[in-house]
């Protein structure tokens, strides 16, 4: 039998945790014979919800933890005194190499500040980029830094740029990704500080494809594959993404409901329009890699329902066998 | 007969221009009776474009130039050198009292450059924003700054926040508007350098309300009325929300035309849809001011058409009689 990927999960964390977050755990199990997954938290709740299911008793392990960590805490009082909280556990098995990645839907304060503190970085990486994939009419492109770590350096928007390379094309399967970065126009003089300090790295940089800049306006058709920022930047964009995206389509639903005539003709769109805006649903692509870390850490979003949970286990099978943590230290240590 | 509002109009700016553009003006001037317009740009394609409709030929006035500054030149060079260009002329119209505002679908940078340099910012305003109303799902906010000064200070965040107050209170019409910073957290010791500085001195200052933080998810839903943030925020925030909306708009149009069933649908749906859509069409609310300037620069976008000019041309009327500067004037040298 090959080696399994083991993957930690926090059963505790997100709104709809344990449930969702367990079943989403043994829908992966049972779709993939490659992975074996901790349940991390209250052991009773666990049970009770793993008694609902069948699968592979040798894949699912319990490991019993007494605390959790709040959206409202503070992430880095949190990390240091909730010792044995789920996200804190969950962090020293992947430290410890007795699982290769995490998942957790939990406070994304604390599942960050825990990646940099406990897991920690890989030889050479000198930040730790959260780095979601977004929806566009080409796909999906990676937005890398979502962190919590703002006022990047030139030096890290380069790492960025490298790493995200990684992760699009063995992870992604983009081959070549094109890589731009952020910006207010396309000519290389413009930009704030940051940007035309990172500009020539970026221009230089002979382990990436880089395209130049690229404005905001061009980032949902899908102009880029990587698309580097700072955190801040990145965090705007992301957050506009989900509410730009919900307020459309709330205002589109309502306007299908404002008369007879229009609820009509929704019946006779309704099926083709819902995939359409599943297409824009970021939860279809799994949860949010935290990259350049000894192992892989993995943020969903906190109203992370099975499907996602699934998705985001799934997804560090192929960061394991596609060695991205070799990878990525090769690179930056070239 | 009471004062006229002079409106310097650039005629060659814009992909529509001089078409558009002087059909534009002329609407504005058969609206509204206390509008005069001042047609800037080569004489005979203006004369050629006002033949076309009837009009009060008091309120009309050609100001002819021979030069046009095109949205590949370098902005600051440009206004330099281009001294008998459709923008500058407008830009020296307002710097001399011969108008009161002006309005150009041209050159961003030419229009913001020339802003500064040309017509010259009120005593006490650092720097003069560009601030465009953004569509919300309760109607719309006022985004300040996008203009093309990035790396602002704490200090500039203030003005813009007060400067916006007045503008969305005086010309809006909303009541006691609440201002709220961009930032990537609702809790006060989240954000980057600048919004960390930024932030105490909102709290403290009496004459706006200010609410807080406001993440870029919530912008869409109509949180808060002033959104402030520094001009690369400000920039991304905007083109994001049109680069967002068309792919959207686009996707739904595609996914209308698919099959049969979708295309009798269609016809139930077309015109509450559309009606849905128009009202996330930023080109209802006329152009983007540019604030804190000694008359009013309103810059309008490159795809503008007669209607955008128009109500950009009307938008003027409110600022000369609600006295907009002078109460700018007044919060800022308090």
């Amino acid at each position: 039998m090959e080696e399994l990927v083991t993957v930690a999960l926090d059963a505790m964390g997100g709104d709809n945790a344990p449930g969702e977050i367990v079943k989403g755990g043994v829908e992966a199990v049972n779709a993939r014979k490659e992975v074996k997954v901790l349940m991390v938290g209250d052991e009773a709740l666990i049970q009770e919800e793993l008694k609902k299911y069948s699968y592979d008793h040798e894949r699912i392990e319990v490991v019993p933890t007494t605390e959790v960590i709040g959206n409202d805490e503070h992430p880095v009082n949190a990390i240091r005194t909730k010792t044995d909280s789920s996200i804190v556990r969950c962090q020293r098995l992947v430290k410890h190499g007795e699982a290769d990645a995490l998942v957790s839907a939990g406070s994304t304060g604390a599942v960050l500040a825990g990646g940099q503190l406990i897991v920690g970085r890989i030889k050479g990486v000198q930040r730790a980029p959260l780095a979601p994939l977004i929806p566009t009419s080409k796909g999906f492109s990676l937005l890398i830094d979502c962190g919590a770590n703002v006022d990047a350096r030139a030096g890290h928007l380069l790492q960025f740029a490298q790493i995200g390379s990684i992760y699009m094309e063995h992870i992604m399967g983009v081959k070549n990704p094109r890589v731009a970065i952020v910006n207010i126009g396309a000519e290389e003089e413009k930009g704030n500080q940051l940007v035309k300090e990172a500009y020539p790295l970026l221009k230089e940089c002979p382990s990436i494809n880089f395209i130049g800049s690229i404005e905001a306006r061009d980032i949902p058709s899908g102009a880029a594959d990587v698309i580097v920022c700072e955190a801040f930047v990145g965090n705007v964009i992301l957050k506009l993404y989900e509410g730009l995206g919900q307020t459309l389509i709330q205002k589109i639903k309502a306007s299908l409901m404002s008369s007879l005539k229009t609820k009509i003709g929704a019946l006779f769109i309704k099926s083709s329009l819902k995939r359409t805006l599943q297409d824009f649903d970021s939860s279809e692509y799994g949860g949010a890699p935290m990259l350049g870390l000894k192992g892989l850490v993995v943020k969903t979003h906190g109203s992370s329902k099975a499907l996602e949970v699934k998705h985001s286990i799934i997804q560090c099978i192929s960061f394991k066998e596609q060695n991205i943590n070799v990878r990525i230290e090769d690179v930056l240590n070239q």
